[in-house]
C-alpha cells in the first residue's frame, strides 16, 4: 500500500520529485539503502543575502506554493532514510525565520547553527557542529555532504553516488557540462583567449567528503581561503592532497539564482503535483460513466486518473499518494462528500507540504434544477475555511445534455487547469462546463 | 499618445519587455537612434534540435502563451528601429514551420535561409545571405549582430552597445560572471585543478562584428572550426587578429536550454503583461467609486490601474498600451460594453502578439437580481469566440452588501489572478466576489 518505502510515515508525504522518480522506476532506492551503510550528515550553508534574485527576501526564504525554498531542499534530504542529520548555517538575522520554517513544516533531522561572514565560514561552522554532536544515537558522520539551500531538486540516487565516492576517495563532487564558452579577459576588457570547452566542467553541488578530509581542510586552510575561496574541492586538494572524484549530475541540480529561477522551480513542483488525480464516484453508475469519460479526456492532457468508489479500505492508499481529488456527485447537490474528503486529508496531515486540490464535480440531469440555490454559498464557505489548511476547493457543474461529450471535455479542461494552476484566489468558485 | 516611439505602428504593439524598459525610463532609446547611424543586420542560427529541453519540438519552436519562442526573439529585434534585417538559419525540416510563424505573427524584417549541420555553418549561411542582399533599400550591413533564437529578452540599449563597440573594434561580445566554479578534470574523472573565478567570464550572446571581420573569419577558418568550434569571437581573433571588446550583459540574456527555462520565460512574459490594467467605468458614479476602490486594492497586489470612462478620444491610448481591460457594469447586465472593447481591440489587431484579458465586472444593488439568467450563457458564448482571436474574457459578479469592502478586495484578488494566469481553460466563467 505504501509507495514511499519503509521509512515513510503517514504524516510525512514524500517530496513529489522523489516520489515521481521512484514511481518511474528510476531510483535505486533499495540498493541505496543497502549500499550506504555508514553515517552521512548534510551541511547546508544558507547565509546568502539573495542580491541576484532582485528580491528583498534572501532567496532561500522566498516562498512558492506557500513554502520557502529552503524547506523544499531540507525535505529532499529528510526523505532519504540513510541521512542522519542536516545542519543549516543561517545568518543571525534570519535565525527566527529559520526556526519558524522548521516548526511550521515539522522538519525533524535539522539543527541550526550561526552562519559565518562567507560561504566557507558557514560551511566550517556546520562541519564543526557535526563534530560536537552529543546525541548518542547520532554519532560523528563518516561522510559529510555539502549542498546549497537553493538547489531543491537533489535526488536520492545521486546523493548515494556522491556519498559512496566520497567514502572511497575522500572527496567527490557533482559536475555539469559548461553551458557557455569560458573566456579569459584582458585587464582592459578585451578577449584574451577562450578555453576549450571539452576540457572543463562546471563544478556544482552536492559535494561529499569524509568527515576527516573536510574537517582537516578547514583546520589547515588560510584566512584568505576563508575570505575569498568558494570551492571546497579545491581545499581538499590543496590541504589534504585529495583529488575529488567528479560525477556528472542531472540538470535538475541547478541553482536558484535569479527571480526567474523561482518561477522555474515553482513550475517543476506544480507539474509534479499535477500528473495524476483520484476520482471518487460514490459507486453510482452515472458517476462511474462520467469518471471513465473524464479519464479518457484528461489523458489527452497528460494527466492520469485513478477512479475509486470511495476512500475506504484499500482505496485509502489514494490519500497517501495523490495531491488532487475529484468528487463526482450526481443530482445530490450537497457537499457532505467533499467534507468527508477534507476530514480524511486532515487526519493524514496531507496538506502539510503541498497544497492539495479538491474539485467537486456536480452532474445534474436535464429535468432537475442545475444546483441548489444554497450550493454556491456553501462551497465558497467550505473553501474559505479549507484554504487556511492548505486545501484548495473548487466546483464544476455540468448538465446532462445532447452536448454531453463536449461538456465532459470542458470538465477535463477546467479540472486540469485548476489542478495545474493551484490558484488560491479562485477557490470556492462554481464553474460551468 | 504613442508611447512606443516614432517607429511604432498601430498593428505592431511593442514587445512588453521593451515597452517596460522605456516606461521605466531606463532605455536610451532616442540616443540609440542617434548613435546607431549605420546599417545593422542580425543573424539568428536556429537549427538546433532541442535535445536538452527533453521536448520533442526543437526548443526555439516551443510555444508559450500561444506563440513560439523564436517569434518572441524576432519581435525583440524587429521593434528596434535601426535594425534593417534579420536572417534566420533554419534546418530544412523546420522550414515550413518557420514560414508559418512569420506569416501568423506578421514578421516583416525576416529572411529565412537553410541552416547548416553545425552552429558555425548556420551562422556562415546567414552572413553569406547578408552579402548577397539584392534589395536596393537594404544594403550590405556595416555591422552583423549574431544572437541565439532562444534568448528572447534582448533589449535595445544593450544591442546598441554591442553594435557601437563592434563598429569601433571589429568585434564585441556579451559576457556574464561565471555562475559556477570551472574545473579541469583528469582523463580518469578526477579533479585536476579549479580556475580562479575572477579571471574568467562566460561568453554569451549577442555578439557583433563588422561585416568584413565576420565574413573574412568564415572565409579563412578551417573545416575543423566549422565542425567543432562554437565561439565566433575566437574565429575573429584567430583569423582576423581582432580582439573583441567584451561588455557585461544583463542576466535577462540567459539562454532557454531546459524545459524549466521555458517556464521561466513564460513567467517573465506573464509578469510583464500583468503590471497594469485599464478600468472602463462608463462614467457612472457607482462604477467610478468601485474602480477607485479596486485601484487601491490591486496596488497592494503590485498592479496599477488606469481608470477611464471610455476608450474614446485620448483614452484610446489605453488600447495601444494595455494588455488587460476591466469593464465595470452597474446594474445593466448586458455585455454590449464588452463587445465594444472587442471591436476596438480587433481594429488595432492588439492581440496579435500576446493574449489580451478582458474582465467584465458586474456590480448589482442588493434589491436587484444579481445577474440576468441569460448572462452566464452570453458571456460563455462571447468568450468562446474571442478566445480564437487571442482575447480572454472572464466575468466577476459582486453585490452591494454590508461586506462591500471585502467584496472589492475579492474582486481585486480574482481579477489579479485571472490577469496573471491568463488561463484559456477558464474563459467565459462568471465568478463570484
Amino acid at each position: 500500500m505504501n509507495t514511499q518505502g519503509d521509512n515513510c510515515e503517514p504524516h510525512r508525504p514524500a517530496h513529489p520529485g522523489i516520489f515521481t522518480m521512484r514511481e518511474a522506476g528510476k531510483s535505486d532506492h533499495h540498493s541505496a539503502e543497502r549500499c550506504v551503510d555508514f553515517p552521512v550528515s548534510v551541511v547546508l550553508p544558507a547565509g546568502g543575502t539573495g542580491e541576484r534574485t532582485g528580491l528583498q527576501t534572501p532567496k532561500q526564504f522566498c516562498t512558492f506554493l506557500g513554502r520557502p525554498l529552503i524547506s523544499y531542499t531540507i525535505q529532499a534530504f529528510e526523505s532519504v532514510p540513510w541521512i542522519q542529520s542536516i545542519v543549516v548555517a543561517v545568518a543571525k538575522e534570519n535565525m527566527d525565520l529559520m526556526m519558524d520554517v522548521i516548526q511550521r513544516f515539522k522538519h525533524r533531522k535539522v539543527r541550526v547553527v550561526p552562519g559565518g561572514s562567507t560561504r566557507h565560514r558557514s560551511i566550517c561552522n556546520g562541519v564543526l557542529a557535526l563534530g560536537e554532536e552529543e546525541r548518542p544515537a547520532v554519532g560523528r558522520p563518516k561522510v559529510v555532504i555539502i549542498h546549497d539551500a537553493v538547489r531543491p531538486f537533489v535526488e536520492e540516487d545521486f546523493l548515494c553516488k556522491i556519498a559512496m565516492a566520497a567514502k572511497e576517495q575522500g572527496a567527490a563532487g557533482a559536475i555539469r557540462p559548461l553551458v557557455s564558452t569560458v573566456i579569459a579577459t584582458t585587464s582592459e576588457g578585451y578577449l584574451d583567449h577562450s578555453l576549450e570547452r571539452a576540457k572543463y566542467r562546471a563544478s556544482e553541488m552536492p559535494q561529499g567528503f569524509t568527515y576527516d578530509v573536510i574537517s582537516q581542510a578547514y583546520q589547515r586552510c588560510s584566512e584568505s581561503d576563508f575570505e575569498f575561496g568558494t570551492e571546497c574541492l579545491h581545499l581538499a586538494l590543496q590541504y589534504c592532497g585529495t583529488n575529488a572524484k567528479l560525477i556528472e549530475g542531472p540538470p535538475t541540480l541547478w541553482k536558484v539564482t535569479y527571480k526567474r529561477d523561482l518561477a522555474a522551480a515553482e513550475s517543476i513542483i506544480k507539474e509534479t503535483l499535477s500528473r495524476s488525480a483520484c476520482v471518487i464516484t460514490g459507486g453510482l453508475a452515472e458517476a462511474v460513466n462520467l469518471a471513465d469519460a473524464l479519464r479518457k479526456a484528461v489523458s489527452a492532457l497528460d494527466m492520469e486518473l485513478d477512479v475509486v468508489p470511495d476512500l475506504m479500505g484499500d482505496n485509502a492508499r489514494c490519500l497517501l499518494k495523490e495531491w488532487n481529488f475529484i468528487q463526482v456527485s450526481v443530482s445530490d447537490s450537497c457537499l457532505s462528500e467533499v467534507e468527508a474528503i477534507l476530514v480524511a486529508l486532515e487526519a493524514e496531515n496531507r496538506a502539510l507540504l503541498h497544497p492539495v486540490v479538491v474539485i467537486w464535480v456536480h452532474f445534474s440531469r436535464t429535468d432537475e434544477l442545475p444546483v441548489s440555490e444554497r450550493a454556491p454559498t456553501a462551497i465558497m464557505e467550505l473553501a474559505s475555511t479549507a484554504k487556511h489548511r492548505n486545501i484548495l476547493i473548487y466546483g464544476i457543474q455540468l448538465k446532462q445534455s445532447k452536448h454531453w461529450e463536449r461538456s465532459v471535455s470542458r470538465v477535463a479542461e477546467i479540472a486540469s487547469a485548476l489542478i495545474r494552476e493551484r490558484s488560491p484566489a479562485l477557490v470556492g468558485q462554481l464553474l460551468q462546463a
